[in-house]
């Protein structure tokens, strides 16, 4: 069907964005203004890997909204024990709820659900592949505290090697003029070269530095994330690094009074408790510009400000995606669907790129 | 107390099928003139073993009725295993909910709630005994799509011993006039000997047969099951035999053009993936005509239109129910209850009969 | 923030506590008179460990309110899994929800989440420490049972040695004059001296005896509670004793006819099943009580009729609480915070005192 979904953020243009953007700033003024707008309506939250807060921020914004919610967030009690397809379950949904949000551990699946939906879809974590969502809710908040998106100096730190979060928000960010990124992290976390080449080829000045505690100076932003432990090569090397990606009150002295400290959340202990109750500290008001910016995208996806996704035509033969991690491997009767010519084939539901 | 209940769907007459069917079919033209109707109310799903698909069913119907839902599927977690008895779980919340809807793997478990309930009880699946939505919900789709619920060829196919559906539907629709049923299974999975006894004593022509594709021809309505694999002798003998009892595109062929498809899901393999965008297969359907359904059957428990479930008389010795999946098994308090007379008696439970 | 919170029902004035019990009752007449009171409001239930009655006994509440529900019960699929403090996931909730229901292993974790809330939090257990709702529901159901609190002869009956219900509710009742207690149970399952300490101080007159049957004649009010097998030493003293402490039929023949019979629920086997018809049992309306109670209790959060609960000033030094199940334990950036002077301190959070 020919319906709106929000799987991968890039499927909008940028104005849509900021209309998303716009509107989710107008909701945060006064949220209950918003109560009753999808009364009536259901949203299923289909959750094949359980994710509780996540969870929990689309039914918060479904319910601000005046809506209803149904779902799962353990497919082993529900009929995908049973052996169901992605499909059928999608489709049965479909015939439950007005709006459906899907977590799944495949890169793809939310991709491959849209596909047999008859009501939009809204990825919220396709395996390591996408969350838009969360990009939207950095968006919402860089705007609303910052007061713009563009010309700033945005700092990432932390595991940006690994860090979903944090590649989403580059590829959004040079989309706007004139910001310029500095990415702090280890030798062995530095952000992937895929990454670098989309900064180059978008003309984004950025740098790779070493130090939270030289680089914090210069920053508009400061986006931090979390280190798993298990990324060190020893306990003695996490313990040394630790303490260089950790932000506290002294390094804070070095940084801009109006710099703001951003992460995702959870943390551990990557922003020292005393962090907490300076005002640069907005990653527990982030936490609730998600609600805002969901129920913004939940609102366009149901009266119709958001364009129906284009559903890519399937090809015959010559493909067969290589991503171990892509639905495509466990869904066995999708459809073959993937973009580009001659060498180089992209994998529409996973986005794995191969060279024939 | 003397409350409508929905146990056993013999307990109601024909003619109350047939206004919860017309209610449902009504429900299912515009279900959102319904939302708003049970504003306030509560359903409480008590699920002893967890049903995620049935139970959203149910969670759907109530909020599509402007209800509110509460609820376990985890008895593991509740005063369940402090050694809560069935009769206290039902007594407490039926003084937080409205009306109570009963999962639970003993037979029987539906009816003794019924007994001690201050609401109406829903029976939504008691061991392998009844399952009355589910067989509300497939004369629901029967006759919105064929028109009709008398004069129909129905062809049921698979696993026709163990199938709880299947069973529960031919009692059903003994009780329309002209219809005539097809028998499709191997020799071990033929239908028991008392639903053979069921449709002769109603003079139901039904015949029993080997092969789909012969009997596909002749067919309004082709009900497909499940087979699970471990009910086949052999790994061999399950592949052979699932190609016969598989419905794909090629034996579709053979059918007529208006014959439709229904399945109770979750499917595995038993019909190909190509058939579902045939107009014939209409099961996904069929699971939205469910949330219709349930709709219909729980207005109509609140608005007095089913009346109350008779409660029999405990009688007095001389009977203790054999069935060892019986409720009465484990909630020893239960009074005895029996129907019957001379030498053969009828647990009310779980309808296992006793030859004295 | 200055903000109302049920912490501890000692927090409140004797006055504040016969609003909610009057409030409660009011209710109790007409719940549907307060269906959306609430409208747009949503409470989270964070329960840290599961107790699936009380958190729906909150749910209901709320929904009866007109309000909305989101939560978690079981911290294994959340953030908390991932390493996140107390602290964060109080703040992170409270940007979701308008009000926090908390339930925790550890003593003095809804003390703890109240520092970090920016909406009112309700203590629904912390460990063996507190559980005031039960309590509160406890006193609704007195007053609307016997129509007074004062004057009564109560009698407690099982294990007082280890039940927080028990000594709860004896806290409560000594505020109320007039009151005698008659506390039934074996030497090894005694009320604690702390509490006999209590009733001393209050000068209420009270007698600890070992047979039910010999103190049931002269009761206004039997308060039963579960045994579990496990305090008893044998077998064979779990079976003698069992006997001596479960109410039935032939030892209510010595009860008042007016004697009102409490259990805080779930029983096991201390009541035996006939009681339950008999007009004297009031165990399941008591939990009915406890949806009017926590009702109450919700709507005066919001209202504003009830205090900003104070946060104690946090002292530097010279304590740190040596309960082991206090909260105090497991998160390190808690502030310093107890009472008392001189040699006797009392932990704020979990109300261990330490001689110094």
């Amino acid at each position: 069907m020919n319906l709106p979904h929000l799987i991968d953020l890039d499927d909008l243009q940028v104005a849509q964005w900021e209309k998303l953007i716009m509107l989710a700033g107008e909701i945060s003024k006064k949220p209950s203004d918003y109560f009753g707008r999808l009364s009536g309506k259901i949203m299923a939250t289909l959750f094949y890997e359980p994710s509780t807060r996540t969870q929990m921020s689309f039914q918060t914004a479904m319910l601000r909204l005046g809506g209803e919610v149904i779902g799962f967030d353990n497919p082993q009690n529900s009929s995908v024990a049973k052996g169901e397809s992605l499909k059928d379950t999608v489709k049965i949904m479909s015939g439950y709820a007005d709006i459906l949000v899907i977590r799944h551990p495949y890169e793809g699946s939310a991709k491959a659900a849209s596909l047999y939906a008859s009501c939009p879809v809204i990825n919220a974590g396709d395996g390591g592949h996408l969350h838009p969502t969360q990009t939207l809710t950095d968006l919402v908040t860089l705007k609303q505290e910052k007061g713009r998106l563009t010309n700033l100096t945005i700092g990432l730190c932390g595991d940006l090697k690994n860090g979903r979060t944090v590649h989403s928000l580059l590829k959004a960010m040079v989309k706007f003029k004139g910001n310029r990124f500095v990415l702090i992290s280890t030798e062995e976390l530095r952000i992937p070269s895929y990454i670098r080449d989309i900064l180059q080829a978008n003309g984004c000045p950025f740098e790779e530095v070493f130090s939270l505690e030289e680089a914090i100076g210069e920053l508009d932003v400061l986006y931090m994330t979390r280190i798993q432990k298990e990324r060190f090569s020893s306990e003695e090397e996490y313990k040394r690094q630790n303490s260089i990606y950790t932000l506290d009150e002294k390094k804070l002295e070095r940084a801009k009074l109006d710099m703001k400290i951003m992460h995702p959340l959870p943390r551990v202990d990557e922003i020292a408790d005393a962090v907490d109750t300076d005002p640069r500290a907005i990653y527990f008001k982030q936490a609730a510009y998600g609600i805002y910016a969901r129920m913004a995208l939940i609102l366009m996806l149901f009266d119709g400000s958001l364009p129906a996704t284009a559903i890519p035509k399937p090809r015959t033969g010559g493909f067969s995606c290589l991503n171990l991690h892509c639905i495509t491997q466990t869904e066995k009767y999708l459809p073959n669907l993937y973009k580009g010519s001659g060498d180089m084939l992209e994998c529409e539901y996973c986005s794995q790129r191969i060279l024939i």
